[in-house]
């Protein structure tokens, strides 16, 4: 019986350091997928088609939102980006792990058609640097502290939707800790139950 | 804040390996601590009073379960197996992730008690290798041998209440897929955050 692949979403704040942990995940992991997604902003210099990202113009994104070919979709700062759903369910039904990079946004849409899906929460090293000086209490004012933790605040309170949650303190220790997720979540008795891996053998 | 360690319960039908593993995995991670269990039935040959067991009178041991002392208990073929409450909640207590290698039964009833514990079940690599597993053991009749078929086979249907299955095929490849759960375990975040690990302090 064919296993049917992990949907891995890496997320997280902005400045968390998303990519940088991707890019070394997936040099590690040369069976890992990654979903290109499509945007309609222009390339900036060093970008490659279908390898940063598929650019289309405005009216193709349109249409493709009207044929539902995106697995999650969202406006920044006027442009659109998506994730096509196209690739990412062939590759899971092929039995292949398929890791997404997106923001908080996109992926708690993701997570509303995929719950089964695996979603990491990255956090920035300086969230651990605020932990630290709110345990150290009283080396910063009340008001510098407080802006901190608004913002801060503001996104931690996404993390309780996502399934677990990674440190970017060190690139390589972060890489670790999301393999051995990527392990554990293929000894889940209920991922395994429902793959048939039990049935009996008479 | 401390944080509270883990309780790594590692069951699975008899002749699955269980002990083989643990063995190895406490050999690879000395801050393991491992929970050693009272039991009533004699020592087989090798067996050491406090590594392998506590080995207790009938008596004694149901003064013990009268007095609330154990974890869980159970009657195995005539013999009671049960798991010292105290020595678990101290190193829990103290932030140390905590090994129980225990039957199904036992397992169940600490599940009751502790729900947050993560609960791996031991696979054979497949019902006939359990078999030349447990005839190979020696130590048994053939009625005993029957009465542990069943119960083994049974007891594979239980797999559904576990977090996870680990075959246990290599036992290397075994302990390497448990290190793994382990890590992942303390990256989820509803144990991240009940552990207070980003609360706002003031």
């Amino acid at each position: 019986m064919q296993r049917q692949g992990l949907l891995i979403v890496i997320s997280g704040p902005s400045g968390a350091g998303k990519g940088t942990i991707c890019k070394a995940l997936l040099q590690k992991n040369k069976d890992l997928k990654i979903s290109v997604s499509c945007t309609t902003r222009s390339p900036r210099e060093g970008e490659r088609e279908g390898i940063n990202y598929y650019f289309v113009s405005k009216e193709k994104f349109e249409d493709m939102i009207e044929k539902n070919e995106f697995l999650e979709y969202a406006t920044v700062y006027g442009n659109y980006y998506g994730t096509p759903r196209k690739y990412v369910e062939e590759e899971l039904k092929k039995g292949n792990d398929v890791i997404l990079e997106i923001d908080i946004q996109g992926a708690l849409m993701v997570k509303e058609r995929y719950p089964e899906g695996v979603f990491i929460f990255i956090l920035p090293p300086s969230m651990e640097e605020l932990k630290n000086r709110i345990i150290k209490r009283g080396s910063e004012t009340e008001d510098s502290l407080n802006t901190r933790f608004t913002a801060a605040f503001e996104e931690i309170k996404y993390m309780s939707k996502y399934d677990y949650a990674v440190v970017n303190d060190y690139v390589d220790e972060a890489v670790k800790k999301i393999e051995c997720i990527i392990v554990a979540e293929k000894c889940k008795c209920n991922r395994m139950l429902r793959a048939g891996y039990f049935e009996q053998e008479g």
